[in-house]
């Protein structure tokens, strides 16, 4: 693999597979120099893309455990994005994003892929084997399915509690909360956990008998509640077994590490 | 195509294409008696499916403008849930949909796929031609991404309006209501207006050059809009040009009477 970056990033500095320092984005010039018209592809690097994320954050964990299931990190640069700083909610991200959320998938033409479930289709569609997303109509029906429930019953609802039922990322960053909304959300996300006990209670992975999408997802929810001091209660005891047993998967325990 | 449905339904009595009559749901009885340890295919009806949603509704357009448009009317059948009366929020329907939400699309063997995305990851796998959800790792992640987009931006942000800034679907079925979140989501869904008007005067549809599952999302975006007498700015010239040219569509003028 190559030493440098095939793109011109103002202001930044090619570390291995990360840009430094991480204090990238001056208010006053754009986020990166990027050259769309002149992709510089080659043999040692094909279809070099970027991810532009937080290496601690849930959300940009599920693309990088689904990064790592398959076996894509060579194709992979990082770019740091300084959440707490806000840089996500600043222009230059946002015409890369209009939602203003982490991760973004920047494809060698400039193409910008946001939202987790596209940049894992995106991936999963890239190389076949193994398949995040499924094959048959049920498998991708049912992947689908639980992967969304997984954001509405636990993930989303535990980062809506983040941002609005507890100080969020501070005053600089959160403009509007609704902590009410918070706090309710919060009792959401544990009924979620019931609720994927109860799942995994008959079957060994979220969406049935393979690992999938649905599971890194729910991986990204637990990630948060730890996050937010939100334990699994006691009595979710096959959710609680199967966070531990996903957990030794490399993927997911390297995932953090993957930029360094 | 048979007349009658293949499997039992308490208490319905087989129309064409769906049951009726539509207080269908007693609360001292199982929503429908399903057989799923038997399932009854013929040649006549290969995969004969069943759809639980309201015609109206704009998440169960979504799913019906799909049905329409890979041409698999012949094999769905349709259940209405009045949503009114708060049949999405009883035993018997979430056990269906842990999630309480329509549309549901149940398989012959009885598995059911909740969630608009799945259920057209379903029948866009199911059968090859036309596709909605791309074909390339390209066009599938950005049809995934702005499909999503669809949903938080405009179509779930004015649901959430409706459900929180509005009598939404009345005192028996609201149980809990944060109005200052609705109006935020409101004027979010106002914001994602503008953003799809952007998108669309530099291109034809949602995600590029075709329609696809992202258009649908809009689609129903702005069915709900009309609902919650949420119109559309003036000034979002090209996404009222877009409406009303994609309105024409045969899957989106008779989404409604496909059930009847």
């Amino acid at each position: 693999m190559q030493q440098g970056p095939v793109r011109a990033v103002a202001g930044l500095t090619w570390s291995g597979n990360h840009y430094k320092p991480h204090e990238f984005l001056p208010t006053d010039r754009r986020l990166i120099t990027m050259c769309p018209s002149a992709p510089q592809s080659n043999a040692s690097s094909p279809g070099l893309m970027t991810i532009y994320d937080l290496p601690i954050g849930p959300y940009p964990a599920r693309v990088r455990i689904a990064i790592a299931e398959k076996g894509l990190q060579s194709r992979i640069q990082f770019v740091r994005v300084d959440l707490r700083k806000g840089e996500h909610k600043k222009a230059e991200f946002l015409a890369k994003n209009y939602s203003g959320t982490l991760p973004v998938l920047e494809l060698e033409d400039g193409t910008c892929i946001a939202e987790c479930t596209a940049i894992t289709e995106y991936l999963d569609t890239l190389d076949g084997t193994p398949t995040l997303t499924g094959v048959t109509a049920r498998e991708r029906g049912l992947i689908h399915m639980m992967n969304k429930r997984a954001e509405i019953e636990l993930l989303d609802a535990i980062s809506v509690y983040f941002h609005h039922g507890t100080p969020g990322l501070g005053p600089g960053v959160e403009h509007y909360q609704n902590a009410e909304w918070g706090l309710h959300q919060r009792d959401k996300a544990l009924r979620g956990m019931h609720y994927f006990d109860t799942v995994l209670r008959t079957q060994p992975f979220v969406a049935g008998d393979a690992f999938s999408m649905a599971d890194i997802t729910v991986i990204g929810g637990l990630i948060f509640a730890d996050l937010v001091k939100l334990p699994v209660p006691a009595e979710c005891e096959a959710l609680r077994a199967w966070y531990a047993g996903i957990g030794d998967r490399p993927s997911v325990q390297n995932r953090v590490a993957m930029s360094d």
